[in-house]
């Protein structure tokens, strides 16, 4: 096991984080988060999401926000396309890669797309054509791969399955979410192994939520087995709105202290990343939940020697 | 690289977790929390510190703590005791396991102790020899293995000298602590071959606070390099008081999910953890700082459903 010398951080702060954030942000704020961000270092932003609005009301803006964006050269700017709707207004905003989302949970693709796994697949395929005939590159979410809130543990090899007839489809990534953030790192190497067995690990993304704190020694344990594309929400966005203190996505300042830790190059700035998190947390009334983030924060109030 | 079959788990809340907190808590609820967490299945328990309350004003009453206690068959007691006056008190008081606490670090050494890392193993001698001959265990602590506050980077060939020593000396286990919580598993790797190589890894504990949201794959590493005793403070406690969601010690709750993901035998219910964890944050008017107690909590609520 040795790890990759380089990995790709795909920021998804501005989508996953801020998607179910209650309150409407203005666009200037997530136009600002996002100029941060690529100031910052990375490379790989989404930015957005073409869904209904009636989903999900706080990603309405994406076209607009697209277009009033200050690209920065090289860096990749990202978009969630469910259907041919939606990759439609992706083409039209000049989405440098788009993304559909299915689950590994039967139950979980229900609830959250209305239909079967295999439907959602019927539904992805013209999209995945239609945006690389267009020139882009395509994005698989793949969601519960680690478990589901309905079905409780989901079998590596029923993830294999899904990531399997994604990349089949012409999807150029297949990011593995463990969206209830569930994961341990035992079973994350189960599940690494599995997709890598019938998707080209070099083309495998891992995507863990913190909910149990774990995400950091998963991530550490993909990367082990050669997995070089990680996402990850500055901040730490993304967590139940409703329940203070619950977290989100892995904070991608902690992502980045642990690259720099291993000796992996990533291309980012901690301290500007850091900047950008406390920029938009501050919009929206909370800390970051980046302990690393914090831990700077107080080091800065020369804290750190008081509790030594 | 392979798992241990059983961890040992050191509560050490009750004293690092409790030593730094500002306002004094009543004997009572220290009693509480104490027995709570024995109630839970933890069996190794930091009582205190036989200090002097001029330097840690919070563990003044360790003493009244042990004679009140409502003791477990079964869980060993331990209490801190930098010195002779110190062992006078946690042999009045019954300690079943006694603890010297010395430094990788030179500085931090001078400035917490107030001496250099020579002459606390001087002082610390005597302490190791009495509390052996009294039929007791010695536990030896280092502190700074992984970064001081002072001095930056330690070497781990400065930490296997100092861990020598205590070994030598009589300690019968050596906790190697990451006090200010910098370090990251390739560090963690390369300081565990360092000390192992001179104390038997079965004979070695590690201790690491969260500062940095890195705790667990630390441990997680540790455990893959033979490692089976590890520290932890139910609910996070040990963070800065002075600083809002800083981190200290790793969450007990959160080992004890890592631990059951991993199949890694422990003995800990984590539900009535929690409930301790639960108990003692409301005394000090927070939150514990443990993601897998919140998100436990948020579950209770439903939470978890909604930010899918």
């Amino acid at each position: 096991m040795a790890l990759p010398s380089k990995v790709r951080i795909v920021e998804v702060g501005p989508r996953d984080g801020l998607q179910n954030e209650p309150g409407q942000l203005s666009l200037e704020d997530k136009k600002q988060l996002i100029e941060m961000l690529a100031g910052a270092g990375l490379s790989h932003i989404e930015v957005g999401s073409f869904v209904s609005p009636r989903w999900v009301p706080q990603m309405a803006d994406t076209g607009e926000l697209f277009a009033k964006l200050a690209r920065k050269e090289g860096v990749l700017y990202s978009a969630l396309t469910p259907n041919l709707k939606g990759l439609e207004g992706a083409l039209a905003a000049k989405a440098g890669e788009v993304a559909v989302f299915g689950a590994a949970s039967e139950t979980f693709s229900q609830t959250n797309i209305n239909c079967s796994i295999v439907e959602s697949m019927e539904r992805f395929a013209p999209v995945v054509d239609k945006a690389r005939a267009a020139g882009l590159k395509v994005r698989g979410y793949v969601s519960c791969v680690l478990g589901c809130p309905y079905e409780g543990d989901i079998a590596p090899a029923q993830v294999a399955r899904v990531a399997q007839d994604l990349w089949d489809m012409g999807c150029d990534e297949i990011s593995l979410g463990d969206t209830i953030g569930v994961g341990t790192p035992l079973r994350t190497q189960a599940l690494i192994e599995a997709v890598a067995a019938v998707v080209p690990v070099e083309k495998l993304a891992v995507h863990f939520h913190d909910t149990y704190g774990m995400a950091i020694a998963n991530i550490h344990q993909a990367l082990l087995l050669g997995v070089a594309v990680v996402d990850a929400a500055v901040a730490g966005l993304g967590g139940c709105p409703y329940a203070k203190g619950a977290s989100g996505n892995v904070a991608t300042e902690d992502l980045v202290y642990l690259l720099n830790g291993l000796g992996v190059e990533h291309g980012v700035d901690l301290g500007r990343l850091c900047e950008a998190g406390w920029f938009i947390s501050e919009r929206l009334g909370r800390q970051p939940t980046s302990k690393v983030s914090q831990a700077l924060k107080g080091r800065e109030k020369d804290c750190l020697l008081t509790h030594l």
